[in-house]
C-alpha cells in the first residue's frame, strides 16, 4: 500500500481548500486507510459547561475520516459527507486538544465507510464515536 | 401546551450561553415541540464546491433541537447531544441561508428524541436531515 | 408521478422475493415518493418486557423503505440497505400491529435517502424513527 | 474487572427471555466490556441475491451488544437499545455463519455507548458496524 500523500502535502491541501475555516486542524499521521488529526481547540470551540461543543468534534470526525480518505485516493476535493452517525460519550476537557483517529474499513468505488475514534488528548477514553460514510466524485 | 421561553429571551439565551460561536444563528419560530432557526452563512460556513460545509450543517441541526428543547424545558444550558446521525442529501447553495426546522418526536424524562430537517432558503427540496437525541441533566 | 408498481404486484413482489420471511407485512398503501407497510405481530417478534423485538422495528423500517423505492423504479431486487439509523423512542404495545410509513427525501441515480416513523396501531405517538439511505444498482 | 456472567448463564438467559426467536446466536466468547455472537446462519436469514438480510444482521449487532452489557451489568433483561446505526458495507455470503464482535466504550448509570464489527466467518473484511446505545433501566 502506498499513500497518495504525504502528511505535508495534506496540510497545504487543508489550508488550500479549507480556507475559511476557523478551526486549527493539525495532520498528525497518515497510514494506510487512517489519519490522525488534532484540533488545537479554543475559545471558539468551546460551549456552556465549560467543555467542547458538538459542531468542533463533528467537524473532527469529519475532516479525519475526509483525510484518511485523500491518503487512500489523493487529493480529490470533492469527495462529500453522505451520512454521519456520532455519539458524544464523555465531556471533552476544555483545555486538551481532540486527537480524531479515522479509519476507513471499505473502500468501494463509489462509497467509502469507516469510523473515528475522537479522545481529549492525554485520556484514554473516547470523548465521542462516529461512522460516516463518503461519496467519491466519478473521475 | 404553553411554551417556556420567547423568541427573544431564547434569542438571548444563544448569546449569553455561546458567546464564542462564530455562526449567525437567527431563532426564526418556536412551536409546540418544534423550533425553526436560520443560518446566516458567511463565508467561513463554505468548503471546496462552492458550497456550505458539513459542521455548518451539523451546527444547524444540533442548535435548532436544542432550542426546540429549551422550549419545551426552559433554559436549562447543560443539556447535551448523546447521538446525532445525519444524512446530506444536497449540496446547499453558497449564497443561501440555512433554515432548519427542528422536531421533537418524545420528550421523556431523561432523553429527547426528534429530528430535523434542513433547507436552503427558496428551495423546498432538503438539503439535510438529523436524527437527535439529547440528555437532559437531573434538576 | 406515475407508480412504478402496484399495491398487488408489490405484494407479490415481496412473497416472490423474501419467501424465507418468517414476518408478516402487509403493503398497506403507496404513493408519491411513499410507502406504508403493516407488520402483523406475532408471538415471535415479541421480547421481554411484553413488547415488539427491536428486529421487527429495524424490518419494518428497512421494508417499508425498500417498498417506497420499487414504487418509484420498479421492482429491481438488489437495491440495498448501506445506511440506517434507527432511534427506539417507545415500547410498542405487544398486541398491536405496527405501522411503518416511509418517505423518499431524495431520489438519486445512485442513492436514495429518507426516513421511516414507525407506530403502533391506534397510537398516535410513534414508536420509532430510522433515517436510511439505499444504494440502487446499475441496470 | 468481574464479569457478572458465564457464557453457559448467558446463553442460558438468551433461550429463556427470547424463546420466541427463530436465530439461533450462540454465545462464542465474553470479555471485559465485549462479547462475541455468532448467528447461525439459516434459510430465513437469506434475501434476494443469495445473501444474508438486513434485519439478521441488525439482530446481530443489537444482541451481540446486549449481552456484552449483560457481562458488565448483570442480567436485567429490560435494558433496551435506544439508538442503532448500522453501516452495511459488504454483502454477506449466504453460507457462513455471522460473527458480531461488541465493545461497549462507555458504561455509564444510564446509558451505555459502544459499537459492533460483524463479519462473515472466514473473511477478515467486516460486512457491516454498527453504533448502539443501550438504555439502562433503574434498579
Amino acid at each position: 500500500m502506498t499513500l497518495k500523500m504525504t502528511v505535508d502535502e495534506m496540510q497545504a491541501f487543508v489550508e488550500e481548500h479549507f480556507p475559511h475555516m476557523t478551526d486549527n486542524f493539525i495532520v498528525e499521521s497518515l497510514a494506510d486507510h487512517q489519519a490522525t488529526v488534532r484540533l488545537q481547540v479554543g475559545d471558539h470551540n468551546l460551549r456552556a459547561g465549560n467543555t467542547v461543543n458538538g459542531p468542533s468534534m463533528f467537524a473532527s470526525a469529519d475532516i479525519s475520516f475526509y483525510l484518511a480518505l485523500m491518503g487512500m485516493i489523493g487529493p480529490q476535493a470533492l469527495a462529500v459527507t453522505t451520512n454521519c452517525s456520532i455519539d458524544f460519550m464523555r465531556k471533552p476537557a476544555a483545555g486538551c486538544d481532540l486527537i480524531a483517529v479515522a479509519t476507513i474499513h471499505k473502500l468501494g468505488r463509489v462509497l467509502a465507510v469507516g469510523d473515528v475514534m475522537i479522545y481529549s488528548e492525554g485520556n484514554e477514553k473516547p470523548v465521542a464515536r462516529a461512522g460516516l460514510t463518503y461519496s467519491i466524485p466519478p473521475r
